[in-house]
């Protein structure tokens, strides 16, 4: 490993936790693990909670319960709940029976809630008063709270007697009315919120698509149980467009290049082998014309092209349509106007781009047939990738699994035996009837 | 066009403006123009506002300079600037021309600036106080500001006599201090900021990285000139991640579904030319191998097999890299750590699936020699595709280009020709030498 930098303490001291974080995650999570427990507490469990999760998972593993619990304790329940599922079944017990109750509890509760959910992703840290309170209440419950707020706080949340929100009050009422006015006179009851269950790519949909700073979350009773910040919207949306980034490509579990290379290897070995499955599918409508080879082997040299440019242009299609997909700008009726327009495409880009691959096959090998067998393949070809791009996305969403499921192994499939049959199919009827 | 539902003018009304601006992005633009100059003024700017590059620059193009400047006189400085480049230059100083000097002055200040840069996404209102003055100083500045600061206020900003930032009041200190207090007292001096030039992509990773709420903008000579706020990093965050993505397949400029199709033409077609050139030098080694192929046809059934599994592995090296590089976790020293990890799972996974397919190879065919050069072509091509996975992304940072940019399209050229110069060449030589 080239990193051979000594990272001395008082240096890690003085980093803010995110960069200590990724000094230590170039280490060896021994060297990692024993940097920690010599810093404060409080420091050792924030550069924790800016680990990346497959990171995290080997450094948690390795660490004494008796030295994380102090460092966990110092974190937001929500933070905590993130490192918990991290951490192999026994360590969670034994981490969760040795916090005290008033630090268990909350966590305990946040851990019933799926990791993508709002439920997941949410702070239970807010302040709520009740609608015949005064502003002068709000106050003091701020500045009761011991928890850091101040970059998170932005509304007072209305609650009533059964903890259901029915308002919100804007911070800066706040600061412009009079302290003993009521809560009722300033709240806003028209208020938007997102349920617990709300998928966590739906929700940064929401908040982009509006501009939201924060948005209250509620159970199924209404009750307000947390808030999910716009901050924490920005990392799960970058986590999301990893995702799907690499899903397409077979890899699930937003892989990084600090991850570790077993985890690795365990990740993307099915997704190649389902591609070398699919590559056998090519093979075959190959070894079906193996004879019309033998007599032109000529063929075998166009083979590459015709394949490879129904990829790049099916992967164009491909990745317009899954980006649209996970930024929600495609409604019903968005499919049907996706693929008339990218037909479109194909047929023009097959007619250029055939046109000049029919040439060169002409120029190159002097043989008309071929030229026109190519250029007719090449259309063909590229109006299969054309449909392809469209129709893998939106049936994988139809399966509801995720769009950018290993779409471009399917994509590459569909665009390498279409294009080998066209061209191989095109070229045997050239060879017997013609 | 499959959407032909008509949507009446009061419905538009009661949408929220980004709703809105779906709403008419689906219809043809001169529809677009006849609901927006039917609204009210503010709402069709909002509108205006909130819509795809794409579709805006289109609109823009049909509507009159005179129903356009009462619209844009209702919007912030700053998304007028972001309007104003998508008209063409006519319009643009027609509409500059016909603003009002209070509302033209800030906007050509901010229009001075590169749409990616801190100064082409900051937003010009805050409210900026002098040490020497109140609490209660402050107070009065955000009740006399007009424009919509509640969501945005985070923060006092503390300047010098000559505009200089100095520090910031949080504005919790507002709720709970005397209002007779100095700023000099309450404020912090230790204040991140981003300079006017500052990309966004770097901007991006430094919001997510350090979960900051909104930054000041300053320029050469440290005035504070503006503010970048999360909310409008999250869209930013999403514009960054969407273009990485199609920049790797080829495509420039953010396409969406929406985007009319004469554009994508013009944007994919030149891509879709440089792989076709790609594909000529893979289509030239089995050109020198022609004659290996006329005389052992198997072998052409075998090269999609090569060839697609080196392409699907090495896309998924890429996509790590490119990622972890937009999201600013890679630094110097980590490409050689990279490297190592890449070329290991390359064996591993060569080792692995060569056997795989030199057994098929064997059984299909009956031929164990083909079996052995499959076996061997194999692994070879998948420690060349996780080199050329991260080589090729460091190699176009090294030439200062996006390390997406058409990436794809270089790696399946590296995995093509590679894969069938191994393949055909390991066959040439059992041919000839065995």
């Amino acid at each position: 490993m080239s990193y051979q930098k000594e990272l001395k303490l008082f240096e890690l001291e003085a980093l803010h936790p995110a960069d200590a974080a990724d000094e230590l995650q170039r280490m060896e999570p021994e060297r990692a693990r024993n940097a920690l427990i010599h810093l404060s507490k409080s420091q050792a469990g924030e550069i924790l909670a800016e680990m990346e999760e497959d990171y995290a998972t080997g450094l948690l593993d390795i660490m004494e319960t008796g030295d994380l619990v102090p460092m966990l304790s110092e974190l937001p329940a929500n933070e905590v709940a993130d490192l918990i599922p991290e951490m192999d079944e026994e360590k969670q017990s034994q981490v969760l029976s040795n916090l005290s109750i008033e630090d268990s509890e909350p966590v305990n509760a946040l851990l019933k809630y799926e990791p993508d959910t709002a439920g997941g992703i949410m702070s239970d840290q807010f302040v709520s008063v009740r609608a015949e309170d005064t502003l002068e209440d709000g106050l003091k419950q701020i500045r009761a709270k011991a928890f850091d707020l101040e970059n998170h706080l932005t509304y007072l949340y209305v609650i009533d007697e059964k903890q259901r929100l029915v308002g919100v009050v804007p911070l800066r009422a706040l600061i412009f009315r009079n302290p003993a006015t009521k809560v009722s006179e300033v709240m806003n009851n028209e208020v938007r919120f997102l349920r617990v269950t709300d998928d966590q790519e739906e929700i940064a949909r929401q908040f982009e698509h509006y501009h939201y700073l924060g948005l209250p979350v509620l159970d199924q009773e209404d009750v307000l149980i947390g808030i999910v910040h716009v901050s924490d919207v920005l990392s799960l949306a970058q986590a999301e467009a990893t995702e799907d980034m690499q899903l397409m490509v077979g890899l699930p579990g937003e892989e990084r290049v600090h991850t570790p290379w077993l985890i690795s290897l365990k990740r993307r070995s099915p997704w190649l082998l389902v591609n070398l499955l699919t590559t056998f599918f090519a093979a075959a409508v190959i070894g079906v014309f193996e004879s019309t080879i033998a007599q032109w082997t000529a063929l075998a040299v166009f083979l590459p092209i015709i394949a490879g440019q129904g990829g790049n242009a099916g992967m164009q299609t491909l990745t317009v349509v899954i980006r649209d997909m996970a930024l929600g700008e495609l409604s019903r009726g968005d499919g049907g106007r996706a693929l008339s327009k990218e037909i479109l495409l194909g047929v023009a880009h097959g007619l250029a781009i055939g046109t000049l691959v029919g040439l060169v096959g002409y120029i190159w090998k002097g043989d008309m047939m071929l030229g026109i067998i190519a250029a007719a393949a090449m259309l063909l070809n590229l109006v299969a990738a054309a449909i392809s791009g469209i129709a893998i996305p939106f049936g994988l969403k139809s399966l509801k699994v995720d769009p950018a499921l290993a779409s471009s192994i399917f994509l590459t499939t569909v665009t390498d035996v279409a294009g080998f049959f066209f061209f191989l199919g095109l070229a045997y009827l050239a060879l017997n009837f013609i």
